[in-house]
């Protein structure tokens, strides 16, 4: 039975005076659905909570002045897609839920740019700015339900970050509502800026511990002209690895380069047949984008450096419909995952390129030690791993051997040089092991800055900072 | 003559004690030489200084807690080519001059990345990283002496920004030394990572305010294969904006999009005879980079899409050797200017990039106004202009006519939706006008996270913060 969390009538009557009756919820079923996030954290329901849903940012002003006057936790919340609980409201409060702050507001071709509220969902965006010849690179693969706001939130990336970068790389400016109410700009509205310090960086990443976006200036890119898919399969993930070094080594700069093991070729083909090849031991996504002339050129020098570095097979792409075909299978190794077992968890986890090997015999070996079933996929162009491990976390056995193996598996990257996340955050799921990558300097240094903001902690608190 | 602003005896013998006989500078001409930058600002000799060249972090953690103890400032300094009065010990105090931290740890291909310390000259990186096929993109003109350090004091940019990004873009961690001597990293070793707030940005451009920077882990990308260049000349200079739009429309991105207007041409060409048009009212000089089937066709698209737009003449380089000679043209503005008036104050202004006409036609206005003489250059891409003025600052009637023309030039861009500095900061000379940018709250913002660092303000004081 679901227990009641509800605000008092008093808070609630103060939340619905600023937002309208519409634009809350206050019953307890409806309130559960938002008390988790895809990260399989969920609040204990020791602490009331309420979900709002505010139309401007004057509203969201308003909100976060009574939440700060009387001391409630404020979370702000897109899609709820989050892998590490950055958006659960582990500590009870308001959430604010951005979905009906969804207007891009313009797109401007002159200035490369877009303003956009935090709700705009990514593909949204991205197909407005294709009517414009425009692109906005950093593209999850949840990018039809995942929004603005929370890439922002997690500087995510996703397949392009290799040649494009991630969403820090495309945040102009932003506006934002302080803790005690107050709205601001960090930027400016231009390319280049060094008019001050990089407020806009310090707020990108912080998964809203920090203020709240109510507002983003992004820069957009003229669309790439072409591209291309390549899938190339290997009978050892050492000569994958060999080939990501060979093709930048000779000057190529492939928009995706990611990375998927014998197991996700298998589950994948399993759960939707594609012709792919399962006695290989790994497959390269390589896609090429550019101009028609570059295009052709690097699929052809691609092709050639693949075949010398020991590819056992190498699929091009003839048309779109191939094109989309290898994406499809590729994109669908979460759903193919989700066969295997009740629960699939997803992790991210980042070392410097060149130890992508050891990360992922070190992550097969624990895989092996605690008798999880693990998929390994990922970025490898930019380090950044996403073993996806499947098992029943109501087997509390399991969950006790999974929670042994996450920590070996930041243990690992930690040894490795890398770090705990390249894109999908901290939240509250892995603020435990940040003292592996943070000093304690480092980490006060990021306590104090917190404390600037928001010195009564009311800004998505119980997670990593 | 020269006043005496030499330190007492004891902090000159204990800093000797930190870094040695040989790295300090204590006699008054050895540091007259170190009070002033490229900027025309200069200490009023009210305070006093004095130079050390460290060796190592540790001697720089030594010099910043004896610093701390007695609340003597420290100005961290380059080869101080700065423009805004970022490197002038305003307050006096301790400088720390990089020149002996300037080795290149390692440049390693497999992760993209290269570790240095921060008085590296940019173009000794340059060419290092050549010899690996890799490439450091952020240029300034004065790459031949400007630093790493000063770089990422300034995030500063150079005429490839618009297709690769400043040095923020580049910075991957930083070792930095914090006001009270504490030393410490700002992010991971890897490609991508979100654990924690973005340390690494906020010093980035802080202009030495908020701590020292002693090591830096840069990105590096494949070196582009290959590159060539066109010189476009036009009959107004609404044509060349329209220009770039026009590039941009059409899928385009070029590495630089530079402009010249017509004094400057004639500045130049007056100053080195090169065959430059000066009957045109001005002129792009645009850089494509990138395989050499892309080369190929960019340049003829570019070629097309400039006849189009009314182009008067194109110049295209058949070889590196005209490459180089356009290269050599457009770099040799600065200098030749210098021969119109014994200064040149090199101004940074950027605005959004559709209202570069109206920034470059109000500049001409104001030169008119103040009778001061002005030429016309910069990223046109990025939205970012140099005006050069000059004038004989010993004339203290024409300092008092562009210290007014100054003001209206920031109010102008100010109006325009830009801001006061793309690429060379705000140092001393534009603490002033940051209220036409920035919001009381966001300045106030600013100057608390300046005390969370620097309690005691002793990191670049008399600064922007």
């Amino acid at each position: 039975m679901i227990k009641d969390i509800t605000y008092d009538r008093k808070t609630i009557t103060a939340l619905k005076n600023i937002v309208g009756e519409k634009n809350i919820i206050t019953d307890k079923e409806g309130i559960y659905a938002y008390t988790f996030d895809c990260s399989h954290t969920q609040q204990d329901y020791g602490k009331p909570v309420t979900v709002v849903f505010p139309e401007t940012t004057k509203q969201v002003s308003s909100i976060i002045k009574f939440a700060s006057q009387y001391n409630i936790p404020v979370i702000p919340r897109g899609a709820g897609t989050n892998h590490a609980g950055g958006c659960v409201p582990v500590c009870g409060g308001i959430i604010l839920h951005f979905s009906k702050m969804n207007k891009i507001i313009d797109i401007n071709p002159g200035d490369l740019t877009c303003r956009v509220q935090p709700g705009v969902v990514i593909g949204d965006l991205q197909k407005a700015a294709a009517k414009f010849g425009l692109y906005y690179p950093p593209d999850p693969s949840n990018l039809a339900v995942s929004t603005i706001g929370g890439g922002i939130a997690l500087s995510s990336g996703g397949p392009r970050t290799f040649k494009y970068g991630t969403v820090k790389d495309y945040v102009i400016d932003l506006e934002i509502v302080m803790p005690d109410g107050a709205i601001l700009h960090t930027g400016s509205n231009t390319a280049k800026n060094v008019t001050g310090l990089n407020l806009t960086q310090l707020i990108v990443g912080s998964e809203g511990t920090l203020a709240v976006v109510t507002e983003a200036l992004l820069r957009l890119i003229p669309q790439p002209e072409c591209k291309n898919v390549l899938l190339v399969y290997f009978n050892s993930l050492e000569n994958a690895v060999n080939t990501v070094t060979s093709l930048l080594n000779n000057h190529l700069v492939p928009a995706v380069i990611d990375l998927i093991d014998k197991k996700t070729i298998n589950t994948i083909e399993d759960f939707m047949p594609a012709g792919l090849l399962c006695d290989k031991e790994a497959a390269l996504l390589i896609e090429i984008d550019g101009d028609s002339a570059s295009v052709d050129f690097q699929m052809k020098k691609v092709n050639d450096l693949c075949l010398e570095c020991g590819a056992a097979n190498i699929i091009c792409a003839r048309n779109i419909e191939e094109q989309e075909k290898i994406w499809t299978a590729r994109r669908s190794a979460f759903a193919a995952c989700a066969k295997l077992a009740p629960n699939v968890i997803t992790e991210d986890v980042v070392v410097p390129r060149s130890k992508i090997s050891q990360l992922a015999a070190g992550i097969e070996k624990l895989a092996e030690k605690y008798g999880i079933i693990t998929l390994i996929m990922g970025h490898i162009g930019d380090g950044n791993i996403h073993p996806n491990f499947a098992l029943d976390l109501r087997d509390s056995a399991a969950r006790i051997r999974f929670e042994q193996l996450k920590k070996e598996l930041f243990e690992l990257a930690a040894s490795l040089g890398g770090t705990l996340s390249g894109e999908h955050g901290i939240g509250c799921q892995k603020a435990g092991y940040l003292n592996l990558v943070l000093s304690g300097e480092t980490y006060g240094l990021m306590k104090k800055i917190k404390n600037v903001f928001d010195p009564k902690n009311i800004m998505n608190p119980g997670k990593f900072l």
